[in-house]
């Protein structure tokens, strides 16, 4: 039996969005589902206690970034991420891919893999399928990504062309290397840019081999947000139904919204915990950024329809002068908050799923969000 | 009736240390105490939950940050620093006296007060005994402190003599100008520093006026240890023994035991929270540092007779990864279980005295904790 099953509870009448369930090594969730980033093995500011009161059940960690500190034979030798972090809950870990193409200048890509340079050192480095599996079978993550190439948006049809079919290969070779499929899930990634011919030819290749599950990579890298539902529109549909699907790099509320209602199921960003230590908030009622002058009298919560630990004992007020003065609490108030804003926005979702009426959710929300003005600000 | 009421329970028969109860308008505690530093309406990297949970009743707060940011005038409007920073236990403010000594380095004193330059801004201010009392009123803080002059160590007798006799007239000043005596009790600082003729003057003109409890301050400024414990061996039984005396600015474990041998009920220091941001930790065994890459594969806990949350879920090699990817929840479990350690320390010091057995407390934890040594280190 693979180590993750996803099982489809309903489907909404209204939208077509899917509820669901995966199950890990780790436990039990329903989707679709939001995971905090935590990208050294802490999602930034939090504590795994944090994280379970809020109420998230998984997280996902960067391989990338984990290799170079602490190293995953150190992770390995403490048991593996879980024990590591205590955090006992569900981990997804990248491949390492996207930051070996987005952090560092100097690379080559080979058919065996890609020569760059450590990001912080500027030492010579070597990535490939074998060693990413190798890698994440260290951390021991319940869900594992195959290594892809990330091409930069936009990318020619030939080079993206040429991008998908190495990436096809390396799926192969991740299959075969990966040395846990008891204990570990593992997802293959579609690329393919804004082209449907060749998101076509990566999902049938990709769904053709045996993944646990099928992520859409690609997006969410510069391209407009009508750019990206249209690719979704016609993506998930070559997905297979009995599998969790999961979009990278997507945490904007109306993202995960439309997101879903295109049969996603998974979702991870930095946006709600970087943004937050930049002191703005995601609130019921818009973008909040509680570091502006004109909250420093302002003793209301940071979202007064919010039920968070955060909202129902803190004040803009107070949050504002600890972000001004830099003080790690109030990162940690305004971080908390927005993460539990997107996870209860996830239950929200899921519960317009089950009730057929997402479209008319989505409208509710998008309009006392604010997302339906002229001059709406996204993040 | 006072806003504090201090009773004494019991005396050590070994030591003379005392056994105390304060009363506050937010609540009692017993003596000897030590108190967090929370310098701008928080205790750095901690929640007042995880206060709460490792035990602490009473923190400090510091008046001049708080009136330089965000201002006291936004404090007392979101009704008080408690509210401000949702802390329903006891706080104690200082004055504002030292940091205007150690901070600012173009000051002028006169009688009315001192003038000198914002550390920040470099804007022109002015602090006197009225001001210090109306910006702590603002505060609402449960104690508050007298606005006194702190010379630097060494300063000459001449010198010293003229500070206390002004420190004693600003005293008088303090009293008067307290607006809220029922609700905030005020205490005044006995200075002098190593002459016995000069605290014998400064505890005698105090003594005289009707603080609600006395300070002893002007130590912990850079002179020998033998020269504070000295000081306190002339000074404490000047003081009545009605009412609390808090040593300030002292926190380093072996400082805190001989203090309380000493007579003294309350304490203060950064040092915990600072050295914990630095990675370095208290241990029943001695100092820590647990940056240091002999614990990159140490899956122990800081301290392995440590019973605090930290130590029961986190790894030396986990903790010294985030501090070494300056992750602030390294910042927070190192801070959590150094304050968990002084506030256990104080529980283990107040045990010792109702059991008439500080002095052989002290003996069996300065041996396990290193003091003995000959190349002991301390902070
Ligand atoms: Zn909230
Ligand atoms: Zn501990």
């Amino acid at each position: 039996m693979s180590a993750i099953t996803y099982e489809l509870i309903k489907t909404c009448k209204q939208t077509g969005a899917r509820l669901g369930k995966v199950t890990t090594p780790h436990g039990t969730f329903e989707t679709p589902i939001f995971m905090p980033v935590g990208t050294l093995a802490t999602v930034k500011t939090m504590s795994p206690e944090d994280l379970k009161e809020m109420g998230a059940d998984i997280i996902l960690s960067n391989t990338y970034h984990l290799w170079l500190r602490p190293g995953e034979d150190i992770v390995e030798e403490a048991g593996g991420l879980h024990k590591f972090m205590n955090w006992d809950g569900s981990i997804l870990t990248d491949s390492g891919g996207f930051q070996v193409f987005s952090l560092s200048d100097l690379r080559e890509i080979e058919e065996s893999g890609v020569h760059f340079r450590n990001h912080i050192s500027g030492e010579k480095l070597f990535l490939s399928p074998e060693k990413a599996m190798r890698i994440q079978n260290s951390l021991g993550s319940d869900i594992m990504m195959a290594f892809d190439e990330c091409p930069p948006y936009p990318a020619e049809h030939k080079y993206m062309k040429d991008s998908v079919e190495r990436t096809s290969r390396w799926a192969e070779r991740c299959l075969e290397a990966h040395g846990r499929p008891d204990a570990q899930g593992l997802f293959g990634i579609v690329q393919g840019g804004e082209y449907e011919d060749l998101r076509r030819l990566s999902a049938q290749d990709l769904t053709s081999m045996d993944f646990a599950g099928y992520a859409i990579g690609g997006l969410s890298v510069g391209e407009p947000k009508d750019v990206m539902n249209k690719v979704l529109d016609f993506t998930t549909p070559l997905l297979p139904n009995d599998k969790a699907r999961y979009l990278m790099g997507v945490g904007s509320p109306d993202s995960l919204i439309d997101g879903a209602i295109r049969g996603i199921d998974m979702f991870d960003c930095v946006l709600p915990t970087r943004i937050a230590r930049n002191g703005t908030c995601m609130t019921s009622n818009g973008r909040l950024v509680v570091r502006n002058a004109k909250y420093a009298r302002d003793f209301t919560p940071i979202d007064p329809n919010c039920d968070c630990h955060v909202c129902r004992n803190y004040t803009r007020a107070y949050i504002r002068h600890l972000i001004k003065c830099s003080e790690t609490f109030g990162f940690r108030l305004t971080t908390y908050h927005n993460l539990y804003f997107l996870l209860k926005l996830m239950r929200q979702v899921r519960k317009a799923i089950k009730e057929d009426r997402l479209g008319d959710f989505r409208e509710e929300f998008f309009e006392q969000y604010g997302f339906n003005k002229p001059d709406a600000k996204n993040f």
